[in-house]
């Protein structure tokens, strides 16, 4: 299955507890488009946060975080990973 | 430890082979800044390379990155990771 990392901008002053519940948010449905997200990280700070996810497409991962009420900014195949 | 996504743009046509050799160049010197790099992934099609790493300072993440011949052109802390 084809790895994406995407990126979402403009989360400045995220919390702990708020990203735990966007991931959720995308966990509850990811099953519907064949996608499984692994990993977030954020940086408050700047505001941006990061998403690792195997997905059919990146279509599909843009679904479920659409969805979710939080669509990515960028979402890279990744097909090269160490 | 703080954990850190840094982003490498620029790296068009990057190869499986290129991206294992710079991974292994930072793995063989990190170690003289506390820096330990866990995973990379690469888009060749964009150009975009991401690292996340275990460091004591963003600082410490490029120096390695710097001195491996690859600056990187982003270094977020990610206080924040599931």
């Amino acid at each position: 299955m084809p790895k994406f990392m995407d990126i979402h901008r403009g989360m400045e002053g995220l919390t702990a507890d708020q990203l735990k519940a966007a991931h959720q948010a995308d966990l509850a449905i990811e099953a519907e488009e064949g996608v499984h997200f692994e990993h977030a990280w954020a940086d408050p700070d700047s505001g941006d946060v990061f998403c690792l996810s195997d997905a059919p497409s990146a279509g599909a991962v843009q679904r479920i975080h659409e969805r979710a009420g939080h669509k990515a900014d960028e979402i890279h195949p990744v097909p090269l990973s160490l």
